[in-house]
C-alpha cells in the first residue's frame, strides 16, 4: 500500500490534520458525490471495480500476440501515457519492444523509420482515441492503415483495434463499417483519468501485465482512502501540497528514484498540469530520475529560487539486492560490500536532509515494490490526490479548456493551406 | 546554421538590442578572456578546433565495435548526457542498441537486467568519470568489471576505456595499473561543457556518428557567433531569457518540435540548471516534447500561471517527407494529402500564436536538419548563450557548490552503516 510522509516539509502535524479534515476531507465528499464541477467525469472513481471486461480484454491481447510481435498503440496524452507507465513499470528495458507507441508525433524521419521497421515483422494496431478527430493520432493511423492494407490486403482488419467512445464518433463508425474489433471508452472518463479502462489496460495485457492485479491494487488503496478519510495518504499529500503552494511554493519537482518510475512520472506530469493548470493558478509539475539528475538538476534545487517543492517516489523494497564488490584498489572504499539499495537509500536521505535544510520543502511517497498491484494502487493515489488537490483550490480538475485556444488557430490554418 | 527569433517574445528590438550589445557583448568579452568567475573552466570554448584526437578516438571505436555487439557507457550527468543527445538525435530509434548507459541509477532491479542482458553478448566499457569517485558510476563499473573478468578473464583489459582526469585521479591510477586505455577530459573543461570533448566523442564515434562533421559544426557556429557578436543567435538569446527573467517570466520551457530531440532537451536542463541555479536565483529549465506535451502540459502553460517563457526548437527541413492518406471515410479531412511536415508547422505556428496571446513569451530556435553538423552547432549555441547568460545575471556559470550538500551527509552515512 502507498504511505506518506511529510515530515521534511516543513509543515506542522497539526496545520497538516487541519487542512487534510477541513478542506481536504469536503473535497473528497464532493468529489464522490460527482455534483462538484466537471462532475459528469467522475466515473473514473469506480473503473477499479469494473472488472467484467478484463476476460474480454485479455483474450484481445492474446489473439493479438498470437499474429504480431509488435503492437503498435496509437495515442496521444491520456490515450497512452497511462500504458507506457505501466510498460516502463512492469516490463523489461532491454531486449525487443513487444508495444511500440505512434501519433504522438508529426515526424516524417521518426514514420519512416519506424514504417521500415513494422515492414520487416508482424504487426497490430490499437489505435485510442475517444473522437477519432485528433490530429497527431489520425495522421500516423492513416500511414499505419496504408502498411498494413499492402501488407495484409484484406486480413489487415484482423490486425485494428479501436478503442474509443462507445456510443458516437467518426472512428467507431469506421470501425464498424470496416469490421474492426472495438472497445469503448466510458463516456464519464476523460483522457487523464483513463489508464484503468480499455484504454490502459489493452495495451498492458499485450505487454504480459496482469490486469486483474493491477485493478486489484487499485481497490485495495481506494478501500484504504475511504476507510481512512482525512488521515489517508491521498487525502494528506493534497493537503500538503495545497498548503505549499499557498505559500509561495510554485513548482513540485516528483524525485523517481527507480529508472522503472519514469513513465509514471510523465503521467503524473500531464495528470496535475492538465487538471490544476488553470485560472493563471496551478503548482507547475516536474518529475525527475533520482539519483541520476542530483547531477543535473540538483544544484538548482539546492540553491535556485526558493520556489520547489520535492516529493520523494521510491519502493521500499524490491526483492534480490546487489553488492557492490570491491576493486581492491581503494577507489570509493565506502561502497564495498555495501548493497546498491542500501547505497540509493543513503543518498535519498542525505538528499532528504540536504534539500530540506535548504528550504526545500521535502515529502515522501512509498509503495512497496514493482508489481502489479502497486501499480494500480499508485495510480489510484495519484489520481485521488489530484482531484482533491483541484477541489481543493476551486478549480475543475476534469476539463482542458485551454487547449482549445492553438486547435482553434490551427484547424484555421489547416484548413485554408 | 542556427537562428534565433523572438519576435513574440514581447520584447522590443530595441530592447533586445540595447541588452545584446550593453550586457551580452562585455558577459562574452569576459568569458573569452578567462578572467570571469570560474573562467579556469573555459578551456571548453576550444574543443571544436581540438580535431588532432579523432584519428585515435575512431580508431578506438572501431576496435571497440569490431569485438563487441554492445558497447556500455557508464557515466552520470555531463559525463553521458551530451552523448546521450547525439545518439538520440542522430542514430535510428528502432532495432538494437549499440550504445547502452549505466552508472546513473542505483537499481539493483535494472542494474541485474542488463548485466543478464550483457552476459548474452559481447560487450565492452567506457567509462567516463573525472575522479572515478562519483558514487552511482563507481558502484555501476564494479559490478560490470566482474562480469567482464567472469566472460572473458585476462582478455577483459581490452574491454575497458576509461575517460577521465588526464594527470591524476584514482581511476587514472586503475587505469594505469591494469592496462586500460584512457583518454583525458581536459582539466579545464567542466562535466555539462564536456560533449565535444572524448567524453562524447568517444561513444559518439562508436555509435557511427561523424565526429569531424560535428567539431566542423560547432567551429562553423562559434565562427558565425564571434563574427556578428551581438547580433549573433547566442547573444540575442541570452539577453532575451534575461529580460524575461528580470520580468518575471521565471521558467523555460524549451519546446522540442522533433523526438530525436529529446536526448538534447534532457542536456539542455543539465547545462542551465547547473550553471544559473545559483544565489537563490536561475530560470528553471524543462524541455518538452511538441506536440505531444500540448495534450499533457498545454493547458498550464495556456491557462496556468503567467511564469513560463517557451522557446521553440526545430528543423527547417528533414529530408523526405510522407503525405497523410485519405481514409476515405470523412474523418478529418483538413489532413489528407497533406505532409507530416506541413502539419506539424501549422500546429507549430498556431501554438505560438496562442501562447503568446496568453501571455506567455515565445522565442524560436532554428537548426537546419538533424545531421551532425547541425548537432556541433547546436551544441556550441546553448553552451555559450548559457555562459553568456549566466556571467550577464553575476553567476559562475561553471561551478556547482550546490551539490556539495547531501554528498558531504551521504558520505558521514555510508561511512558509518
Amino acid at each position: 500500500m502507498i504511505t506518506f510522509d511529510a515530515s521534511a516539509s516543513g509543515i506542522s502535524g497539526d496545520a497538516l490534520a487541519r487542512a487534510a479534515a477541513s478542506r481536504a476531507r469536503p473535497a473528497l465528499s464532493l468529489l464522490e458525490s460527482g455534483k462538484g464541477a466537471g462532475g459528469e467525469f467522475t466515473d473514473w472513481l469506480r473503473l477499479p471495480e469494473e472488472t467484467g471486461g478484463l476476460d474480454a480484454i485479455k483474450a484481445e491481447a492474446a489473439r493479438i500476440n498470437g499474429m504480431s510481435e509488435v503492437l503498435v498503440v496509437v495515442g496521444i496524452g491520456g490515450s497512452y501515457l497511462g500504458a507506457r507507465a505501466l510498460m516502463e513499470m512492469l516490463t523489461p528495458e532491454f531486449g525487443p519492444k513487444k508495444v511500440v507507441f505512434a501519433g504522438k508525433d508529426l515526424s516524417a524521419r521518426r514514420t519512416a523509420e519506424l514504417l521500415k521497421y513494422l515492414g520487416e515483422r508482424d504487426f497490430s494496431v490499437n489505435v485510442i482515441s475517444k473522437s477519432g478527430g485528433t490530429t497527431e493520432p489520425s495522421a500516423a493511423f492513416r500511414l499505419l492503415l496504408g502498411l498494413l492494407e499492402k501488407k495484409y490486403g484484406e486480413a489487415a482488419k484482423d490486425r485494428v483495434t479501436v478503442t474509443t467512445d462507445p456510443c458516437r464518433g467518426a472512428l467507431l463508425a469506421l470501425a464498424r463499417e470496416r469490421g474492426w474489433r472495438h472497445y469503448g471508452i466510458p463516456s464519464g472518463v476523460g483522457g487523464r483519468y483513463s489508464v484503468l479502462s480499455p484504454v490502459g489496460l489493452l495495451p498492458a495485457a499485450a505487454a504480459g501485465i496482469d490486469t486483474e492485479a493491477l485493478l486489484a491494487g487499485a481497490r485495495a488503496e481506494k478501500a484504504c482512502m475511504l476507510s481512512l478519510g482525512a488521515e489517508s495518504p491521498e487525502l494528506r499529500y493534497a493537503s500538503a501540497r495545497r498548503l505549499l503552494a499557498e505559500n509561495g511554493f510554485t513548482g513540485e519537482l516528483l524525485s523517481c528514484w527507480e529508472p522503472c518510475l519514469r513513465g509514471l512520472g510523465d503521467w503524473y506530469e500531464q495528470l496535475f498540469a492538465e487538471s490544476e493548470g488553470k485560472e493563471g493558478r496551478g503548482i507547475f509539475p516536474v518529475s525527475l530520475e533520482m539519483p541520476a539528475e542530483l547531477h543535473s538538476i540538483g544544484q538548482f534545487i539546492q540553491q535556485g529560487p526558493r520556489t520547489l517543492m520535492e516529493t520523494m517516489l521510491h519502493f521500499a523494497g524490491d526483492g534480490p539486492d546487489l553488492c557492490v564488490p570491491s576493486t581492491g584498489d581503494g577507489i570509493d572504499d565506502d561502497l564495498s560490500g555495501k548493497s546498491l539499495g542500501g547505497i540509493a537509500s543513503a543518498i535519498r536521505r542525505a538528499v532528504i536532509s540536504a534539500h530540506s535544510a535548504g528550504g526545500v520543502p521535502v515529502m515522501s511517497v512509498e509503495a512497496e515494490k514493482p508489481c502489479a498491484e502497486e501499480a494500480g494502487a499508485l495510480i489510484w493515489f495519484f489520481e485521488a490526490a489530484c482531484a482533491v488537490s483541484a477541489y481543493m483550490d476551486g478549480v475543475n480538475p476534469f476539463d482542458q479548456p485551454g487547449v482549445e485556444d492553438y486547435k482553434k488557430i490551427m484547424r484555421e490554418l489547416l484548413r485554408n493551406e
